[in-house]
Protein backbone atom coordinates (compact mmCIF):
# COMPACT_ATOMS: atom_id res chain seq x y z
CA UNK A 1 0.00 0.00 0.00
CA UNK A 2 0.86 3.38 -1.19
CA UNK A 3 1.29 6.16 1.64
CA UNK A 4 -0.82 7.97 -1.66
CA UNK A 5 -3.34 5.69 -1.65
CA UNK A 6 -4.29 7.21 2.46
CA UNK A 7 -7.22 9.27 2.42
CA UNK A 8 -6.48 12.64 4.34
CA UNK A 9 -8.84 11.62 7.16
CA UNK A 10 -5.97 8.67 8.41
CA UNK A 11 -4.00 11.12 10.54
CA UNK A 12 -7.33 11.44 12.73
CA UNK A 13 -8.20 7.95 12.51
CA UNK A 14 -4.60 7.26 14.04
CA UNK A 15 -5.00 9.67 16.66
CA UNK A 16 -8.27 8.77 17.77
CA UNK A 17 -7.18 5.30 18.19
CA UNK A 18 -4.12 6.66 20.30
CA UNK A 19 -6.20 8.66 22.36
CA UNK A 20 -8.71 5.94 23.26
CA UNK A 21 -5.67 3.46 23.71
CA UNK A 22 -4.02 6.13 26.45
CA UNK A 23 -7.57 5.90 27.99
CA UNK A 24 -7.96 2.19 28.16
CA UNK A 25 -4.50 1.21 29.27
CA UNK A 26 -4.85 3.89 31.85
CA UNK A 27 -8.43 2.50 32.88
CA UNK A 28 -8.32 -1.32 33.10
CA UNK A 29 -4.69 -2.11 32.49
CA UNK A 30 -2.62 -3.58 29.69
CA UNK A 31 -4.11 -7.30 29.96
CA UNK A 32 -7.40 -6.47 30.66
CA UNK A 33 -7.83 -3.81 27.41
CA UNK A 34 -8.78 -5.28 24.07
CA UNK A 35 -7.96 -4.18 21.03
CA UNK A 36 -12.09 -4.59 19.81
CA UNK A 37 -12.81 -2.47 23.49
CA UNK A 38 -10.00 0.11 22.22
CA UNK A 39 -11.51 0.02 18.13
CA UNK A 40 -15.34 0.54 19.73
CA UNK A 41 -14.30 3.44 21.85
CA UNK A 42 -12.47 5.07 18.89
CA UNK A 43 -15.46 4.27 16.44
CA UNK A 44 -13.23 2.07 13.68
CA UNK A 45 -13.02 -1.72 13.20
CA UNK A 46 -10.59 -3.45 15.36
CA UNK A 47 -8.83 -4.85 12.06
CA UNK A 48 -8.32 -1.36 11.59
CA UNK A 49 -6.35 -0.87 14.84
CA UNK A 50 -4.01 -3.85 13.60
CA UNK A 51 -3.31 -2.75 10.46
CA UNK A 52 -2.22 0.69 11.76
CA UNK A 53 -0.51 0.02 15.24
CA UNK A 54 0.26 -4.07 14.42
CA UNK A 55 0.29 -6.09 17.83
CA UNK A 56 -1.21 -4.95 21.13
CA UNK A 57 2.24 -4.83 22.52
CA UNK A 58 2.98 -2.25 19.49
CA UNK A 59 -0.05 -0.13 19.92
CA UNK A 60 1.09 0.56 23.82
CA UNK A 61 4.49 1.88 22.73
CA UNK A 62 2.78 3.97 19.97
CA UNK A 63 -0.04 4.99 22.50
CA UNK A 64 3.19 6.10 24.89
CA UNK A 65 5.07 7.52 21.89
CA UNK A 66 7.96 5.10 22.90
CA UNK A 67 10.07 4.32 20.26
CA UNK A 68 10.82 1.00 20.29
CA UNK A 69 8.95 -2.16 21.93
CA UNK A 70 9.78 -2.11 25.85
CA UNK A 71 9.95 -5.90 25.08
CA UNK A 72 12.69 -5.57 22.61
CA UNK A 73 14.68 -4.44 25.70
CA UNK A 74 13.10 -6.65 28.01
CA UNK A 75 13.42 -9.95 26.44
CA UNK A 76 17.75 -9.44 26.85
CA UNK A 77 16.69 -9.55 30.78
CA UNK A 78 15.47 -12.77 29.93
CA UNK A 79 18.62 -15.44 29.67
CA UNK A 80 20.51 -13.38 31.87
CA UNK A 81 21.14 -15.25 35.34
CA UNK A 82 19.44 -13.69 38.07
CA UNK A 83 22.66 -12.79 39.96
CA UNK A 84 24.04 -10.53 36.76
CA UNK A 85 20.86 -8.77 36.71
CA UNK A 86 21.15 -5.94 38.54
CA UNK A 87 24.40 -4.79 36.83
CA UNK A 88 23.11 -6.02 33.22
CA UNK A 89 19.79 -3.94 33.67
CA UNK A 90 22.03 -1.33 34.59
CA UNK A 91 24.37 -1.41 31.69
CA UNK A 92 21.60 -1.98 29.00
CA UNK A 93 19.08 0.63 30.11
CA UNK A 94 21.81 3.43 30.83
CA UNK A 95 22.93 2.64 27.40
CA UNK A 96 19.39 3.02 25.89
CA UNK A 97 19.14 6.69 27.64
CA UNK A 98 22.46 7.41 25.92
CA UNK A 99 21.57 6.64 22.41
CA UNK A 100 19.30 7.99 19.74
CA UNK A 101 15.81 6.51 20.98
CA UNK A 102 17.00 7.27 24.59
CA UNK A 103 15.61 11.04 23.50
CA UNK A 104 11.94 10.52 22.34
CA UNK A 105 11.61 7.69 25.57
CA UNK A 106 12.49 10.76 27.86
CA UNK A 107 10.47 12.36 26.61
CA UNK A 108 7.99 10.28 26.80
CA UNK A 109 8.65 9.70 30.56
CA UNK A 110 8.74 13.17 31.25
CA UNK A 111 5.20 13.74 29.80
CA UNK A 112 3.89 10.66 32.07
CA UNK A 113 5.29 12.16 35.02
CA UNK A 114 4.08 14.96 34.24
CA UNK A 115 0.71 14.17 33.13
CA UNK A 116 -2.11 14.81 36.06
CA UNK A 117 -3.04 10.87 36.02
CA UNK A 118 -0.19 8.65 36.55
CA UNK A 119 -2.58 5.46 35.42
CA UNK A 120 -0.77 4.93 31.86
CA UNK A 121 2.38 5.20 33.45
CA UNK A 122 1.36 2.70 35.88
CA UNK A 123 0.29 0.70 33.53
CA UNK A 124 3.45 0.61 31.52
CA UNK A 125 5.69 0.14 34.62
CA UNK A 126 4.03 -2.74 36.06
CA UNK A 127 2.07 -4.67 33.55
CA UNK A 128 5.16 -4.27 30.98
CA UNK A 129 8.35 -3.85 32.67
CA UNK A 130 7.81 -4.79 36.24
CA UNK A 131 6.06 -7.90 34.81
CA UNK A 132 8.91 -9.33 32.93
CA UNK A 133 11.10 -9.21 36.09
CA UNK A 134 8.74 -10.13 38.93
CA UNK A 135 8.86 -13.56 38.22
CA UNK A 136 12.38 -13.86 37.64
CA UNK A 137 13.49 -12.65 41.59
CA UNK A 138 10.53 -14.12 43.46
CA UNK A 139 12.02 -15.73 45.70
CA UNK A 140 10.95 -16.55 48.27
CA UNK A 141 7.55 -16.51 46.90
CA UNK A 142 5.27 -13.66 46.92
CA UNK A 143 8.24 -11.24 47.18
CA UNK A 144 8.71 -10.33 43.41
CA UNK A 145 6.65 -7.45 43.40
CA UNK A 146 8.26 -5.90 46.28
CA UNK A 147 11.83 -6.44 44.89
CA UNK A 148 10.94 -5.83 41.05
CA UNK A 149 9.61 -1.56 42.53
CA UNK A 150 12.30 -1.20 44.35
CA UNK A 151 14.87 -1.62 41.50
CA UNK A 152 12.46 0.28 39.52
CA UNK A 153 12.59 3.00 41.89
CA UNK A 154 16.47 3.27 41.60
CA UNK A 155 16.05 3.22 38.38
CA UNK A 156 14.01 5.81 37.81
CA UNK A 157 15.73 8.50 39.98
CA UNK A 158 19.09 7.17 37.93
CA UNK A 159 16.93 8.35 34.76
CA UNK A 160 15.47 11.70 36.62
CA UNK A 161 19.41 12.57 37.83
CA UNK A 162 21.28 11.49 35.08
CA UNK A 163 19.09 12.47 32.20
CA UNK A 164 16.48 14.75 33.04
CA UNK A 165 18.07 16.99 35.70
CA UNK A 166 21.60 16.16 34.90
CA UNK A 167 23.18 16.30 38.08
CA UNK A 168 26.75 15.89 37.67
CA UNK A 169 28.74 13.73 38.27
CA UNK A 170 26.12 10.89 37.58
CA UNK A 171 25.22 12.75 34.49
CA UNK A 172 28.72 12.19 33.05
CA UNK A 173 29.49 8.70 35.07
CA UNK A 174 30.62 6.10 31.97
CA UNK A 175 28.26 3.26 31.75
CA UNK A 176 30.66 0.37 33.34
CA UNK A 177 31.23 2.89 36.53
CA UNK A 178 27.41 3.13 37.25
CA UNK A 179 27.04 -0.38 36.17
CA UNK A 180 29.53 -1.26 38.67
CA UNK A 181 28.08 1.47 41.32
CA UNK A 182 24.24 1.17 41.07
CA UNK A 183 24.00 -2.57 39.21
CA UNK A 184 24.71 -3.86 43.41
CA UNK A 185 21.91 -1.68 44.40
CA UNK A 186 19.09 -3.68 42.28
CA UNK A 187 20.95 -6.88 42.83
CA UNK A 188 20.04 -6.27 46.47
CA UNK A 189 16.85 -5.56 45.91
CA UNK A 190 16.43 -8.27 43.69
CA UNK A 191 18.19 -11.35 45.00
CA UNK A 192 19.06 -9.53 49.10
CA UNK A 193 18.09 -10.55 52.34
CA UNK A 194 15.22 -7.93 52.36
CA UNK A 195 13.35 -6.52 55.64
CA UNK A 196 9.71 -8.22 54.69
CA UNK A 197 6.81 -7.42 56.84
CA UNK A 198 3.95 -8.64 54.85
CA UNK B 1 1.53 46.72 58.03
CA UNK B 2 -2.08 45.44 57.21
CA UNK B 3 -2.63 44.21 53.87
CA UNK B 4 -5.75 46.76 53.36
CA UNK B 5 -2.75 48.99 53.25
CA UNK B 6 -1.21 47.03 50.19
CA UNK B 7 -1.42 48.75 46.80
CA UNK B 8 -2.88 46.83 43.92
CA UNK B 9 -0.04 46.38 42.16
CA UNK B 10 2.06 44.05 44.56
CA UNK B 11 1.02 41.20 43.47
CA UNK B 12 2.31 41.71 40.18
CA UNK B 13 6.03 42.93 41.56
CA UNK B 14 5.77 39.65 43.87
CA UNK B 15 5.41 38.00 40.90
CA UNK B 16 8.14 39.75 38.60
CA UNK B 17 10.49 38.86 41.83
CA UNK B 18 9.74 35.83 41.77
CA UNK B 19 9.83 35.55 38.25
CA UNK B 20 13.33 37.08 38.22
CA UNK B 21 14.50 34.85 40.92
CA UNK B 22 14.01 31.70 39.28
CA UNK B 23 16.10 33.20 35.69
CA UNK B 24 18.88 34.28 38.32
CA UNK B 25 18.83 31.10 40.57
CA UNK B 26 18.79 28.55 37.13
CA UNK B 27 20.93 30.95 35.36
CA UNK B 28 24.00 31.26 38.14
CA UNK B 29 23.14 28.88 41.19
CA UNK B 30 22.03 30.07 44.28
CA UNK B 31 25.43 31.02 45.91
CA UNK B 32 26.21 33.66 42.75
CA UNK B 33 22.66 35.14 42.49
CA UNK B 34 22.74 37.89 45.10
CA UNK B 35 19.60 39.63 46.34
CA UNK B 36 20.74 43.13 44.55
CA UNK B 37 21.02 41.49 41.17
CA UNK B 38 17.35 39.96 41.12
CA UNK B 39 15.83 42.68 42.53
CA UNK B 40 17.60 45.30 39.61
CA UNK B 41 15.95 42.16 37.12
CA UNK B 42 12.51 42.77 38.52
CA UNK B 43 13.11 46.48 38.76
CA UNK B 44 12.55 46.84 42.42
CA UNK B 45 14.51 48.10 45.44
CA UNK B 46 16.83 44.97 47.49
CA UNK B 47 14.70 46.33 50.64
CA UNK B 48 11.42 45.52 48.78
CA UNK B 49 12.83 41.63 48.25
CA UNK B 50 13.91 41.15 51.77
CA UNK B 51 10.54 42.67 53.01
CA UNK B 52 8.48 40.86 51.07
CA UNK B 53 10.68 37.16 51.12
CA UNK B 54 12.78 37.66 54.05
CA UNK B 55 16.04 35.83 53.42
CA UNK B 56 17.72 34.44 50.01
CA UNK B 57 16.99 30.93 51.51
CA UNK B 58 13.26 32.05 52.20
CA UNK B 59 13.48 34.09 48.91
CA UNK B 60 14.01 30.80 47.23
CA UNK B 61 12.03 28.23 48.62
CA UNK B 62 8.95 30.79 47.83
CA UNK B 63 10.54 30.95 43.81
CA UNK B 64 10.54 27.20 43.98
CA UNK B 65 7.11 27.03 45.61
CA UNK B 66 8.16 24.85 48.52
CA UNK B 67 5.94 25.13 51.38
CA UNK B 68 8.97 25.68 53.72
CA UNK B 69 12.28 26.62 53.66
CA UNK B 70 14.52 23.31 52.61
CA UNK B 71 17.20 24.09 55.48
CA UNK B 72 14.50 23.66 57.53
CA UNK B 73 14.45 19.60 57.19
CA UNK B 74 18.07 19.46 56.32
CA UNK B 75 19.17 21.34 59.51
CA UNK B 76 18.11 17.75 60.98
CA UNK B 77 20.56 15.68 59.50
CA UNK B 78 23.87 17.71 60.47
CA UNK B 79 23.92 16.16 63.95
CA UNK B 80 23.03 12.52 62.95
CA UNK B 81 26.08 10.18 62.98
CA UNK B 82 27.28 9.21 59.36
CA UNK B 83 26.57 5.89 59.68
CA UNK B 84 22.78 6.57 60.85
CA UNK B 85 22.48 9.18 57.84
CA UNK B 86 20.70 6.55 55.41
CA UNK B 87 17.83 5.42 57.27
CA UNK B 88 17.14 8.69 59.21
CA UNK B 89 16.61 10.80 55.68
CA UNK B 90 14.56 8.13 54.14
CA UNK B 91 12.36 8.19 57.53
CA UNK B 92 12.59 11.99 57.48
CA UNK B 93 11.66 12.46 53.88
CA UNK B 94 9.00 9.86 53.11
CA UNK B 95 7.72 11.54 56.25
CA UNK B 96 7.38 14.99 54.78
CA UNK B 97 6.48 13.49 51.59
CA UNK B 98 3.15 11.46 53.07
CA UNK B 99 2.60 14.67 55.56
CA UNK B 100 0.20 17.94 54.53
CA UNK B 101 3.02 19.93 53.33
CA UNK B 102 4.20 17.16 50.96
CA UNK B 103 1.07 17.94 48.77
CA UNK B 104 2.76 21.37 47.36
CA UNK B 105 6.27 20.05 47.98
CA UNK B 106 5.86 16.87 45.50
CA UNK B 107 3.49 19.31 42.82
CA UNK B 108 7.00 21.49 43.31
CA UNK B 109 9.18 18.65 42.29
CA UNK B 110 6.45 17.32 39.71
CA UNK B 111 6.72 21.59 37.85
CA UNK B 112 11.03 21.30 37.93
CA UNK B 113 10.81 17.83 36.23
CA UNK B 114 8.31 18.94 33.62
CA UNK B 115 10.28 22.09 32.82
CA UNK B 116 12.35 22.25 29.78
CA UNK B 117 15.01 23.39 31.34
CA UNK B 118 16.25 21.62 34.49
CA UNK B 119 18.52 24.55 35.65
CA UNK B 120 16.47 26.09 38.49
CA UNK B 121 15.86 21.92 39.73
CA UNK B 122 19.95 21.32 39.46
CA UNK B 123 20.30 24.53 41.34
CA UNK B 124 18.08 23.24 44.39
CA UNK B 125 19.48 20.09 44.49
CA UNK B 126 23.21 20.76 43.85
CA UNK B 127 23.65 23.88 45.81
CA UNK B 128 20.82 23.59 48.78
CA UNK B 129 20.37 19.84 49.22
CA UNK B 130 23.69 17.92 48.33
CA UNK B 131 25.71 20.99 49.44
CA UNK B 132 24.44 19.67 52.88
CA UNK B 133 25.33 16.54 52.47
CA UNK B 134 28.24 16.29 50.34
CA UNK B 135 31.41 17.60 53.49
CA UNK B 136 29.66 14.73 55.98
CA UNK B 137 30.32 12.25 53.59
CA UNK B 138 33.60 13.50 51.76
CA UNK B 139 35.55 10.53 52.67
CA UNK B 140 38.19 9.56 50.89
CA UNK B 141 38.23 13.19 50.12
CA UNK B 142 36.97 14.01 46.76
CA UNK B 143 34.56 11.44 46.79
CA UNK B 144 31.40 13.37 48.77
CA UNK B 145 29.73 15.19 45.85
CA UNK B 146 29.52 11.55 43.70
CA UNK B 147 28.13 10.09 46.97
CA UNK B 148 25.10 12.69 47.69
CA UNK B 149 24.38 12.62 44.12
CA UNK B 150 23.94 8.93 44.34
CA UNK B 151 21.94 8.83 47.18
CA UNK B 152 19.70 11.73 45.37
CA UNK B 153 19.43 9.33 42.40
CA UNK B 154 17.70 6.95 44.87
CA UNK B 155 15.60 9.33 46.47
CA UNK B 156 14.17 11.19 43.46
CA UNK B 157 13.54 7.61 42.55
CA UNK B 158 11.67 6.98 45.54
CA UNK B 159 9.67 9.63 45.26
CA UNK B 160 8.81 9.38 41.64
CA UNK B 161 7.53 5.20 42.10
CA UNK B 162 5.47 6.70 45.66
CA UNK B 163 4.36 9.43 45.44
CA UNK B 164 4.03 10.39 41.89
CA UNK B 165 3.32 7.29 39.50
CA UNK B 166 2.24 5.38 42.96
CA UNK B 167 3.49 2.10 42.16
CA UNK B 168 2.54 -0.58 45.10
CA UNK B 169 3.71 -1.95 47.35
CA UNK B 170 6.50 1.30 47.30
CA UNK B 171 3.28 3.49 47.24
CA UNK B 172 1.95 1.84 50.34
CA UNK B 173 5.04 0.47 52.21
CA UNK B 174 5.18 1.44 55.92
CA UNK B 175 7.56 4.19 56.75
CA UNK B 176 9.74 1.84 58.55
CA UNK B 177 10.02 -0.74 56.35
CA UNK B 178 11.25 1.61 53.70
CA UNK B 179 13.49 2.94 55.97
CA UNK B 180 15.16 -0.59 56.73
CA UNK B 181 15.04 -1.58 53.16
CA UNK B 182 16.10 1.35 51.20
CA UNK B 183 17.82 3.33 53.99
CA UNK B 184 21.24 0.27 53.31
CA UNK B 185 21.44 1.39 49.74
CA UNK B 186 21.63 5.56 50.61
CA UNK B 187 24.13 4.25 53.43
CA UNK B 188 26.26 2.30 50.92
CA UNK B 189 26.35 5.38 48.65
CA UNK B 190 27.28 7.28 51.59
CA UNK B 191 30.08 5.24 53.11
CA UNK B 192 30.03 2.27 51.57
CA UNK B 193 33.44 1.06 49.03
CA UNK B 194 32.70 2.63 45.60
CA UNK B 195 33.81 1.41 42.37
CA UNK B 196 35.30 5.03 42.47
CA UNK B 197 36.96 5.33 38.92
CA UNK B 198 38.04 9.69 38.68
Amino acid sequence: MTRSGRRPGNSGTREAILDAARVRFAEVGFDKASIRSIATAASVDPALVHHYFGTKHELFAAALKLPVDPRDILSHFATVPVEDLGETIIRTVVTLWDSEIGVPTIAAFRTLLASDDPALARTFLLDIVLAAIRPRVDSPPGTGAKRAALAASQLAGLLVTRKILRIDPIASMPVEELAATVGPTLQRYFTGELPLTD
